[in-house]
């Protein structure tokens, strides 16, 4: 076990903190619920922007960027949209600050108030469908397919690093579609590239489903959302992608021409992820010695170490392989550091999750051999030197597979069906995990069971089979099984 | 010249403003002094945050985030600073809505007043600072290189779009050292990326120059420029780099432990460039037909046309020179569209700036011919079929020279050495760009010229020659001498 990283078995909770402060992933900040994001940790999600914004820019999307504040109004002309975020806002009243005139450093001048007072975006439908409405005259103005890579603000009771914070850096998709089957198809073709990234690049395994109408988002007509399951057997909502009907449309007065020549309002989509991925991806593989990375995802995905110090020889070893490596794609540090000893800097690249590590020493050399030490398995071994390169190529696909197996199997395991009330609490209480049970279909149910057991419908499954049953709950029809579990 | 642009003989700031809206690059938005920035426009800002982020990573720079929000009081600590920037904050006051009891939609709750008010950054040093204190203890923990790219606010009365906006998007350095030698060689080496940057990447040529204390940042002991000439000989600052020396330092008590065991305050510098850069490329190369881009910067450098329309053996040779051209990484769009007619499609290829246009009609293919139309000088030729991907790609490097080059002729002829008085308001009244001229050091002498004839002093170029000379304006003794222009 890591110095000062607390256990999982002892304090899940805690044990998360540990690693992101230790890892040196996030800090806090003096700002109540912003974090800081530390270069390591912003080199995770630089990752995850790259992959993400090439899938979105293979299927035909363009990013642009839209302002920062949204005038108070605009969040009340949609009337699900403003009950879901005018709670949570940042509120700029005034634009100006002064001396004070008692010397005690600046105070807000009362004279610089704004007419009408800005809200920071919580997220921006309203001030793209205002837009849109200048954009959008004909149907061959459509699709408008925009991504937008941006900060938003919402004033949250209760923050965690990364999975909760009052500031977070998204990505908001936002297109608009001449008809409503193109509309749900976009919906469904983002839902699939979210679960897509979740699998191939963080290794993490998701279901995709839908949302009930109690966790819908509002101002949607139905949200579409991947659920991840972490190692406390906790789920966590990865991404959500929103049919939107005609609701912004129609608050906007967002009009085309169809083909027939008639008036018609737009469909619409949006859809995101967020640095909360980051706080996932922790959560999903890390273990008690620190932070695990997928190899797609990790900064440096394998670190050479000579062995006791960097030798001029020994430097020279780790530089040729370093050079094999970086013409495969690999990224590759040589550690130079003469400080510190072999021990104190094993840990240190477990610490940050580095997936390989590669130590060099005089005698393994002599024996035209290296020392591979994996981190997901922490298992070593010592590779011959004239192959090593390819070695540490399949290695890396090997770690990043073995990732992937190891969480869907847990998840898989965390699956479970039940028939009784009984074994609903008993399964929630001491396997966690989701619960697959029927629900007669009704929002006062679902909260009833909220809370009793802190459990939300987390989703119905896209293509969930049908199944005649009883209502974990009430004993009333239902004709399906929804997954329930406790959620971040 | 292009329909619903106006010529820049008749008026240069309607000309931009024309360019800006009719190449799609942004629009205005409902929030007073932000832009939209289009898709268009946000594509040539991806391609210069993807080169110059390369360029900072080169040089070991990496990538972090830190808060959009700094709490009002932090602004306060470095007394210059507070100066340059209290006076146009965005400021949160108040962190919830809620619905109007009279039924007018949201109103902000009185009840959810922050204690402290949070500021919309202008520029992050204080949060910035504030943080390094817990990441900074020896000399061992420095240098720290750290770049952040992010939104800032700056409650600006005239704005433009891109070159002057309440909103604007930036990066920002923020570097901390062990000594004032290197913090200040940091300084220069990004003056130099900048320079770089500018000229290979904008072909925007430029001078590196130190600033006058009047003109230097709020909080800076020198601030380093680099100077861009725009076509109607206005002055355009174009990147900023400044040495802090200990300022922040001393402000946010960071101190560190040096190699002789001492505490001492850490160095600084920080340093910028923003979405202004968008502007200035835009004012440097445009003409009345629309955008002129530099191909490295182009969204898409090559467009294939179809003539008169995308038959299919047209389209065949369009997709084979298409996949040519790729292969050696030229971005290219075929033009698939069968509603326009080839006249209104080459002049909204040249509204938007793309650099080469290749026209494919039946008659040159069966000569073996393909017409090429480059942007820049409006020149056509026809080029063998065969030999086309390497004569584009050729082309391409020759756009990108002649541009710089162009540029730089108009450039060089504006920079104007005046003795008198007489001549200097002359030069600056009728010819315009930079008056290379004598001046006391005073910052009074400065301010008087500035309100004489708007001008001011845009920097002491770098490596400047020493020459005795007297005043322009004073007659007072000067050894050197400065550069004036009328500025954005």
């Amino acid at each position: 076990m890591a110095k000062e990283i607390t256990p999982r078995s002892e304090d899940y909770s805690q044990w998360y903190l540990d690693i992101v402060r230790k890892a040196r992933l996030a800090d806090n900040s003096p700002v109540r619920g912003c974090m800081v994001i530390r270069p390591h940790g912003f080199a995770i999600w630089e990752k995850m922007h790259d992959a993400l914004d090439t899938m979105f820019k293979q299927t035909g999307h363009v990013n642009a960027y839209f302002p920062l504040f949204i005038p108070k109004s605009f969040l009340s002309k949609e009337a699900a949209h403003v009950e879901g975020f005018a709670k949570e806002c940042a509120v700029v009243t005034h634009y100006r600050l002064k001396n004070d005139p008692d010397g005690n450093g600046v105070i807000v001048d009362p004279e610089a108030k704004l007419e009408e007072e800005l809200i920071v975006r919580p997220t921006s439908e309203t001030i793209i469908w205002n837009t849109y409405r200048d954009w959008i005259q004909s149907y061959r103005d459509l699709p408008l397919l925009i991504n937008q890579w941006a900060n938003v603000v919402r004033w949250e009771m209760r923050t965690r690093p990364f999975l909760r914070t009052t500031e977070f850096l998204w990505q908001e998709g936002h297109t608009a579609h001449a008809s409503k089957e193109e509309a749900m198809e976009e919906t469904l073709k983002i839902l699939d590239i979210y679960a897509r990234f979740a699998e191939e690049f963080m290794a993490v395994p998701v279901i995709k489903g839908i949302k009930t109408p109690n966790e819908r988002f509002a101002g949607a007509d139905e949200t579409f959302c991947i659920e991840a399951l972490m190692q406390d057997g906790k789920a966590l909502q990865a991404g959500t992608s929103h049919f939107l009907g005609q609701n912004f449309a129609r608050a906007f007065d967002v009009l085309f021409l169809n083909k027939d020549n008639q008036q018609e309002h737009v469909w619409a989509t949006s859809w995101g992820v967020s640095t909360r991925l980051v706080g996932g991806l922790i959560m999903t593989h890390s273990d008690d010695e620190g932070l695990v990375l997928p190899p797609k995802l990790a900064p440096i995905q394998v670190v050479i170490v000579p062995i006791p110090k960097p030798a001029p020889e020994l430097m020279a070893v780790a530089d040729k392989i370093a050079a094999q490596l970086r013409a495969k794609g690999i990224s590759v540090k040589v550690d130079d550091d003469d400080q510190n000893r072999p021990g104190f800097k094993f840990a240190e690249y477990e610490m940050i999750g580095v997936p390989v590590r590669l130590g060099l020493g005089q005698r393994d050399l002599d024996a035209g051999q290296v020392e591979v030490a994996r981190r997901d398995t922490r298992e070593k071994s010592s590779v011959p030197l004239d192959t090593i390169a390819d070695h540490v190529a399949q290695l890396l696909d090997d770690i990043q597979a073995n990732l992937f197996n190891r969480a869907k199997a847990y998840r898989d395991a965390h699956i479970t069906p039940v028939n009784t009330w009984a074994e609903f609490e008993d399964v929630l209480e001491n396997k966690g995990g989701f619960v697959s049970a029927h629900w007669d279909g009704t929002t006062e149910t679902e909260l009833e069971i909220k809370e009793k057991t802190k459990a939300t419908i987390r989703c119905i499954p896209v293509g969930n089979a049908e199944e005649p049953g009883a209502c974990i709950l009430t004993g009333k029809p239902s004709m399906q099984r929804v997954l329930f579990a406790k959620a971040y």
